[in-house]
Formats: structure tokens, C-alpha cells, sequence
């Protein structure tokens, strides 16, 4: 039988730590391609190149025998996945997997995510696709406790399919040993900003985003309060962002006379 | 009693006619502050500025009497909300309107849209919030067939309030008389991509993303459908992307033995 075919990219650049051991993990299951961006995309969403010029090359980044065609891409994480789709890749990848991001992508922050928005990129395309994040920041946080996971997630991905319209959030919290896994839903939560407002030497004022997570969810079946426990979170993430529930309500409302 | 304070947004920048259009529309209904990109922000998803510096400035775009208070970012649309919502203004805005966008944002482009970001980053703050988008790229695109509705549909938002959890994402067909509101789900579909490929003087190859939206839904109740028949849009979108209907599916996984 064929070996699976796997995207593997990031939001946090090529030469990411995480991306390297999601490789390094990946390459166990099947054939690995790489295209990621060359420069950290934190905080991109779900942003794409429209009306600018997106480089791409082909790189070697880890030079052992057996490794990976990888590409860098000047763009953001959601034109890694359209680029590998349409321009690199000779056959569709039997999945597309994400990370590992340095930092949690839990409760809100799937929003503003870019690991996720290559995972969700790939999912609009009807690949079953995975976001890996560790609840961890730093450029060397340790990736090997959670890889028996990530494998096992991303096994039973290729084995089972993914429900249709949807994609993975897989938060992983920073434990020697996570407990286990825990399906759930994204927790409720906002991000409360402070902007620390500075004056340049030409006498602008300029700013720079700080704030701190706030949660506002207290059920016991969301991604954040598995992390707390010790667990590592799944939430299956859909792309149809209808309200289904508040169609009726607006329907209610006084617009349909002329 | 006190005017709403209504906070104006959008992706194509703060000179774009769409925009100088809904500031218009707004100061018939309440007291306007408007907090936009410098420059176009479109395709930027809900990217937000990470490690970087946000510039902005109070500025005078329009010099006519009962001009509202304007304020320039450098940042994304998604910026632009935080911004103001931490440092600008003084109280909670009753109500956030970004657009009206040049071009459809209708399907699946609310993944994609700097306009819808605004919307959902006000949302998210619990504050009711509405993109508008005009299916016309046009810079000069007309926008006053569609302003008797935009002014409809934002009285009834803040005489209703928002269903929880929601906002409103319009798309306005590009006719001269539309025939009414409908509210809908976001059609299924994606974008066929091609990418451009070109050499740079200097030997590197980039590309130009082009590429054309597929509609895969035959649905009647979808906003492609209703803007295809001639009627506005109105699909309310949520930022809980839980996939709740794939949650027993994915606790059906092999998973949780350790």
C-alpha cells in the first residue's frame, strides 16, 4: 500500500522546533512534504496574500539522510496550504497537519491562530487536516512528551476520516505526562488587551499589543478546562460559521417590508 | 436620550468610498467614531499585530461640518476594534459596523475577510457588531442603492440586540434596486486557485495568487442564493467554531486507552 501522503506547515516558520518534531514524528506514518513560512506568522488568522508577490523555494533545512522535500514560502500559513495544493504537491495529501505551534491555540485564540487557519485552509479543500499547538512559548519548549500523542491523533485520523466539514484543534498542555485525551468544545473566553502606548524619537505615538487571557466559561467540557486538568484538548472546528440557532431570531426582526 | 455610539470599521482603509458611505449612513442614526486601516487590509482574515508596533493618529478626512472623530491604524481590521474599544473611545460602543466592503464576502470569504474580522473582534467583545460588503470591487462603486437597507438593518440590530454569540455578515447584490432582506446560512463553497508563476529579474520565481470561487451548494436558503435572486444577504456568524454534531464521532476513536 501506498504511504499517506502529509502536509506538514506551521505559523511559526520552517525552522521552528515544533515543526521539526512534528516532522520528525510525522515521518513515521508516511511520506512527509513541507511548506511553511519563512518567517514567523503569529497572530495571522486566517490572512492570504491577495494583490502581492509570494516567493517560494525549496529548502534543506535538516540535511540527514531520508529527509523531507520541504519548501519555504514568504507568505502566511493558509497560502502554504493553497500553494502546496495547486502548485507543489503531484497528488492531494491524504491530510495536512499544523504545528506544533509554540503557545496555546485554545478557547479564542482559534481565531486569531494561523497554525489553525492552515489547518482549516486545508479542511475547505475537503483534506482531513490538524492543528497541534503546546501550551508552551518558548523557542525551546520540550516536544517529545506529547509526540506519542500526535502520532496516535493523527493515526486514527487516517484510519477513521474526519467528519465532514470539519477539522482538529489539539492543545497540548505543558506536563511531563499528559493524563489522556479529551474530546470537547471551545471554551468562552476573551482576550482582555492592554496597549502599552510609547512615543517614537520623531514624536509619533505608537503602541504594542499585551494583554491576558480571560476566561469566561466554567463547563467541564471545554478544551480549556481539559488543559487545566492535565489532559490534552480536541475540538472538532468547523468553517460554516452560520448561527444556525439565531436564524429564526432575525428572522423576527422588522426587515422584510420594503 | 444619549445617541448610540456607533464605531466604524473596515479592511479597505479609511479614504475607501465604501467607508466615507457607511460613516454617511450612520451619522443619521447616532454618534459616529470611526477607527480604520490606513491602508488596505483586504484578505488579512482575522490577523492580528503581534510583536510589531501600531501606529495610529486622529486625522480629518472629511472637512464638512459634523465631521465624526477619525482615527488612522496601521494595524488589521481586527486592530483597529481592540484599539478602539481599549484606547479611544471613553464608553462601550453600542453597536460596530465595518465596510461597506468593495466585494463580496458572502461563503466561505468570511474566513477570509478583513471586513468580517472587525465585526467578529467587536462580537467577541459582546458588543452587537455587522460587516457590509457590496458585491462590486469596484473603487467606485455605488453605493447609495444599498443604504436605505444598510441604515434598516443596523436600527433593528440595535433595537433587538444580537443574539448571543453572533453577528451579522451582509453582502449586498450589485443592483439597483435589491428585493429584499433575506436571511441565510453560509453557502457551501471554495476557491479554485491559480497560481501565476513568474521569474524575478534577479533568477527567484514568485507568484501571483488568482483564482475563482466555486459555489457547492444548490441550497435555496444560502446568502449565494439569495444574492443570486437579487435580495440581501444576511447570515448571522458565529466565533464558536465547535463542530458540537462531531464530538461523539470523534469520542468513537481510538483514543483514550493510553
Amino acid at each position: 500500500m501506498e504511504k499517506p501522503l502529509i502536509l506538514v506547515t506551521n505559523d511559526d516558520g520552517i525552522t521552528a522546533p515544533g515543526l521539526r518534531a512534528l516532522i520528525r514524528t510525522m515521518k513515521k506514518i508516511g511520506e512527509v512534504v513541507v511548506v511553511a513560512p519563512d518567517s514567523p506568522q503569529s497572530g495571522m488568522g486566517h490572512a492570504i496574500t491577495v494583490d502581492s508577490t509570494l516567493f517560494s523555494k525549496k529548502v534543506v533545512v535538516d540535511h540527514k539522510e531520508g529527509a523531507p522535500s520541504e519548501y519555504s514560502c514568504s507568505g502566511t500559513p493558509a497560502d502554504c496550504v493553497k500553494l502546496a495544493l495547486r502548485v507543489i504537491l503531484d497528488r492531494t495529501p491524504d491530510i495536512c497537519v499544523s504545528g506544533i505551534n509554540h503557545g496555546s491555540n485554545s478557547s479564542i485564540n482559534v481565531i486569531y491562530s494561523g497554525t489553525m487557519s492552515a489547518a482549516i485552509e486545508a479542511g475547505i479543500e475537503g483534506i482531513p487536516a490538524i492543528g497541534f499547538s503546546l501550551c508552551d512559548y518558548s523557542w525551546n519548549a520540550d516536544f517529545e512528551p506529547c509526540l506519542g500523542a500526535v502520532k496516535k491523533i493523527v493515526s486514527e485520523a487516517l484510519t477513521n476520516g474526519m467528519p465532514k466539514g470539519t477539522v482538529l484543534n489539539v492543545n497540548i498542555p505543558k506536563i511531563e505526562k499528559p493524563k489522556g485525551i479529551k474530546i470537547c468544545r471551545q471554551a468562552r473566553g476573551n482576550w482582555k488587551e492592554e496597549f502599552d502606548k510609547r512615543r517614537s524619537p520623531s514624536g509619533k505615538d505608537y503602541y504594542w499589543l499585551t494583554g491576558e487571557f480571560e476566561l469566561l466559561d466554567k463547563g467541564e467540557d471545554t478544551d480549556e478546562w481539559a488543559l487545566s486538568q492535565g489532559y490534552i484538548s480536541v475540538v472538532p472546528t468547523q468553517f460554516d460559521l452560520t448561527a444556525h440557532h439565531a436564524i429564526p431570531l432575525i428572522n423576527n426582526w422588522n426587515l422584510h417590508e420594503q
